[in-house]
């Protein structure tokens, strides 16, 4: 068997712990187990289980297409293939406080460590498209809050409420009083998201805040700004959103038209990697270790 | 909604008539319906649902560790993006007769224009992983594929009968026997496969079964030949098996280690794709403006 | 395999004509696809897969507890079982225009004869249930009706518009001013809900709506209405909408706490079926002629 | 939320507990998560998940028709609405010891107290219908069991081997040398199971067996078999193993057929529970409760 999926971690404690620690932890993006398990072995810190991402590789937008039980299938299967700490895009929570306090429940004892939720309506749509964005009422979103931190059956999952006020055009005043509003409903940590091109807004919310919780920086928009800044701005975990799908979807489609093209696979032996790197990933030696183990005289019938 | 996944056309018929031509068709790999749609997108005639690549992007290794409803979701998935005919890698049909026979009766309604099914025992173990690699009776194989020949609910269903006695070193008589069997049990088409370093093999095999049904090659290990040669041996399908997940794979370890190691993504924005490009790819515009169309006043409340 | 299961039929058309006639057609409540075989076999017209219960079946409350792609997996199943046409309880859509229009072009091509939706927000309360009972601005419900008919990928998928007017204690009028909206959005049977204990209000509705569209009622709390008074006022579909969950209930009451208590099965056989009436319901004796047939020398291995 | 669902207890060392004890314990069938919280609120000591109900349920044969992902969906439900220890039915473990091995390290993580596999080969054939009933290569049954217990990730999580030996007319020295190999391989009770019309032979079964292990009885054929002999002769389990079932179709049969016939719900209050039992079952008072402490003003939007 893969020599991770052990027993479940305390993934909530371990999200918490970097959370809390002085350095800036780093969170990629993964849409997929098998993105997931590049991801844990690259060292990063955090599996953010993007829903932009699962959305896109399940062929759906970024809209509530997909349901909150292909997300859980999602998510199971990445958990059995690495041990690094999950943080799950919940969007807004697939519905009202019930159905977010319902997946909440399920994902606290599935070995994930957080869920973060934004205070958009349900169904939302993706933050970078132009079209109906609208901030649900705060007291409700307070509500989603406090039911899920009631649910949640380890004590140490981490709910993040993530706000979208500056994102809507709503103002940092607007951003910091939901923030605070978030963050005495029980949120464990903020995630301040913008859509500037420049790291200004969320540096200033992080100047005002002054670390009553962690704090979470998307750079999407602002990816250029050096980490640094972040890190002594007091934010506690930067997450790249969305590179493992952009990645993907570069290399396939370069790959899918110069063979469409040519006819011929010729010339990209450079862009994939040898079949022996996808049988090292997932470890088929223990397979066959293991049928020496198990079935030494092989099967007489399944 | 996307243009695509209009009402199933019969993607089985349009499947026959691309095997049955003289010039040769091409299938790329795609293991989830991001992969099928840029596939679909590229031209290619056949969209291949590979088991090897889908078992990766689920985490899971390619010896039937993923269950045929699993297989369907994606299956489900890949045909609501893409109208270019899915052939299905069905492994060796997920248990025996009955099993293969409730699975293509299912395909058949989805959509799918057909599904190979090869002659190894269940659980299959991946053709080029050193291992267990036993061949199934043949009158056994038979019967599988009389049993879902007699169950397809679409007239043109496609079932490919691949054989592995060259994978497993029986023999080119023994390929040749085989084949012709599964031809009169009723197989649509042949895939004759091989781990070879040249194509030498499987063009033997054609020059002897001289064009008794279409005929497929999966050129993993003999990429390098040049296509017009199994064009020029009657092959009717050449199938790009896995290198779609390859690039994917080679992409995505790319990026995140270079993303690791230097805490940024600097320098990698000619690796990834911008986020429009993905919203065009799964046309959000045209959300937007049903959004209009539908919801001219906003929503009061989903 | 089961004789039925077969070539998706015109479900959508089966299901018009039903409603079109003069004749009262009747529906029967199913959870999953043994009530729905059931159901089948004992001549109802219509299988009325009900949110309520198959909530229940699966251990959730009917307040959208359970996610579309649950729904659709119970649905596929039926489908498998049963040629009576499957009229499915749709709930709100699952979210707004999108979601319902996406659940609608998926249910048009799994061969479901139509879809009923209610114009309640999302997430909705089961109807008979004190609590949150909120109706959907009647524009936006307008917009969800359009959208779904633009999407059915299959010409005589039928959408049901749902009105609670009475039940949120909204009125006459507007119940049947938000039915003639619903109308002229498309939709092509009004079900007209009430939880009066007789069914004076739902008669009254069907005098003054004069036959425009189909009629359905759903007479859980008047139960005792003689069914000659719905077909005399026009209606063209009574559902019994919840009895089959009921009786399954009471009896797996019974025998549980029965067996519990005497710690033994004795005196339970006249409340159980034998083990042969379930093997007959599904032909068991159907895999053992076909492994005969497909297998006739056993399996050497899967 | 739901009393139960709490925090995963320690299923499997409750039930170990409850094999080890002297006085004999009791397992009711259950086949989706409703019978499950009725068994556990009857009081039984064990709910079985039957691989012959779930497939009824799902509209399949007990053949291996239900694939191991829609067997874990099941499973999941039931395991959020009750506290009783589940034993779940694997059947032949879905394919060899690594598909076995897989199922195993999910369901011990999920809150299951222990699975049972069946030396039969895959696909099995449930053990009353005539038709081909073939043991496994006992060696590599054995094999089966030794990867389960490597891979379980809850320490306590039981592997119950049922031997079917007797079934097929092997005969009680088959039967018990089976039984003790199992046992060395790390079975952690035995499943002694028969077709006989009397408890004769699961009797000197036991007598022979003289304690090695905990034994389990299945009463279908012979229960009228009073329990003390049972208790007696050193059983810790009997397992009441498809009632749920055969008195759920017995009561939807029943009332489908009165209703159809009748063209009313007339006459069948008595076979029927009110809603409000339903409601109670599913604490629908606790999600009203909760609006009003999540939600007090209301959704403006879900």
């Amino acid at each position: 068997m893969l020599g991770n999926g052990n027993a479940v971690p305390d993934a909530g404690a371990a999200l918490k712990r970097l959370l809390a620690r002085d350095r800036l932890a780093f969170a990629m993006e993964a849409h997929n187990p098998l993105a997931a398990r590049i991801v844990g072995n690259a060292g990063f810190d955090v599996v953010w289980a993007s829903g932009f991402s699962i959305s896109t590789a399940l062929g759906k937008r970024d809209r509530n297409e997909v349901s909150s039980t292909q997300l859980i299938d999602v998510l199971q299967g990445m958990r059995e293939v690495t041990d690094t700490p999950i943080l799950v895009d919940a969007d807004t929570g697939f519905g009202d406080f019930n159905n977010f306090r319902l997946l909440v429940r399920r994902l606290s004892v599935m070995g994930v460590g957080g869920a973060c939720i934004e205070d958009k309506t349900f169904p939302k749509l993706n933050s970078f498209v132009n079209g109906r964005q609208v901030l649900i009422d705060a007291e409700e979103f307070c509500g989603k809050i406090r039911a899920a931190k009631d649910s949640q059956l380890s004590n140490d999952f981490c709910i993040v409420a993530r706000t979208e006020a500056l994102v809507v055009g709503a103002g940092m005043h607007e951003a910091l009083e939901r923030a605070e509003r978030y963050r005495l409903a029980g949120a464990d940590a903020i995630l301040i998201h913008s859509k500037e091109k420049t790291a200004d807004q969320v540096l200033e919310f992080a100047l005002h805040w002054a670390g009553r919780t962690p704090l979470i920086a998307v750079p999407t928009t602002y990816s250029e700004t050096p980490c640094e800044l972040f890190e002594a701005s007091g934010f506690g975990l930067v997450i790249w959103a969305n590179h493992m799908i952009r990645a993907s979807v570069a290399a396939m489609s370069e790959v899918c038209n110069q063979v469409s093209s040519q006819r011929s696979v010729q010339g990209i032996s450079n862009k994939i990697v040898a079949m022996e790197e996808v049988f090292d990933l997932f470890d088929y030696a223990e397979v066959t270790a293991a049928e020496r183990r198990y079935c030494p005289n092989g099967a007489a019938g399944a």
